[in-house]
């Protein structure tokens, strides 16, 4: 796309680079309403990155995401002994990249410098990346954990310009969620919303740059 | 109770001293799953309040209810003309005090300082007291609004001591709602959690002093 004149693309993890389909199956062992169960779980997982920020009592994303699913076994009702937890868990560790992804990543390489910028522990996302090999195609692999905070915080954000030494503008912030894509616009990133589902955008987030379905479109535009 | 040894008490407002009934009832006329509605709106403003104080982007929460009634109508597929959003919005102005709130507080007030902390606007904390004549009973009435962030954010609850002059651990905050336990309990108050429903308590929430069921069992136990 003639003018966006970035040097560098920052991703997002999960939902965006990667889904988390390991942990939806993993449901089904544990709550006869998986779907509804994972939901609540992801959403709880979210809103404690949320609170857990404005309260500045950080913890980890990995000891989040399990008192996420306490909360969840609670609401549903559910009795599940620990090793059935920890296999739960473990499925955070087995993410599956989407299908495009794999080949769009080498060629956006070719121009420009590649990092990931997760709310994921860094030993969430060093295993996630090199089982769905996609670690060789970034050069930095950032982790919300350095600051102590999460994503829509500018710390996060502010995390990218330090390892890759550019301007805010010389970077395209890639995400699927809405949240991230109105905290990274609000930092100063230009920004790419993946919306493979094609739903309208969230009122909260500024107007990103670029809108796609896919990586595929994405390496098309720019 | 014994050992307690507050001197104040200030209490959360939507969900705790007053029932928003009133807008539950204006969604009928505007969607056809009126409650799965209203469930979508309030967890979107819910959720905005919280993006926006990470990203230091405040709009008041009249302006921030405003728009996630926009995301909710967008999210059910809905047309509202201007004139039906404004109706439910104004619905927000007439909330209901619950059954045994306005006996309990003038025996409160007896013996401590009342107040109420909301992330309510000025003009809807008033409007709301007036209404419901709730307003005598409270020396102060105080909104997030004037550090433009809201809660569980701990300059929130900070303002309560800069009005009240106590200390934090002479004042007893009073909430429905978990989040703000979790956000009063840290800050340091003296935490009562009103669980009406009788639900578990959120793991994120640190145990409050007091877990009472209604107003009455507040006024007999402290």
């Amino acid at each position: 796309m003639a003018g966006l004149r970035i040097k560098g693309i920052v991703f997002d993890m999960y939902g965006t680079l990667v889904d988390v389909g390991a942990v939806a199956e993993a449901c089904k062992e544990v709550a006869p309403e998986p779907v509804a169960f994972n939901t609540q779980w992801r959403a709880k997982q979210l809103e404690y990155t949320f609170l857990r920020s404005l309260m500045r009592k950080y913890r980890d994303f990995w000891k989040v995401t399990e008192e996420a699913l306490e909360f969840a076994i609670q609401q549903f009702g559910l009795q599940v002994p620990p090793e059935q937890r920890k296999q739960v868990m473990e499925a955070w560790l087995h993410p599956t990249a989407y299908p495009e992804v794999e080949a769009a990543l080498p060629r956006l390489k070719e121009k420009y410098l590649l990092a990931v910028l997760s709310n994921g522990t860094p030993k969430m996302l060093r295993t996630g990346l090199e089982r769905t090999r996609l670690r060789s195609h970034f050069r930095w692999v950032i982790s919300a954990d350095a600051v102590k905070l999460y994503k829509p915080s500018p710390e996060v954000y502010r995390l990218a310009l330090k390892h890759m030494r550019l301007q805010k503008n010389e970077i395209l912030f890639v995400s699927s969620n809405s949240f991230d894509v109105a905290g990274s616009k609000n930092f100063g990133f230009k920004v790419c919303w993946i919306n493979r589902p094609g739903i309208p955008l969230d009122p909260l987030a500024p107007k990103p740059e670029l809108v796609v379905k896919s990586f595929d479109e994405l390496v098309e535009t720019i």
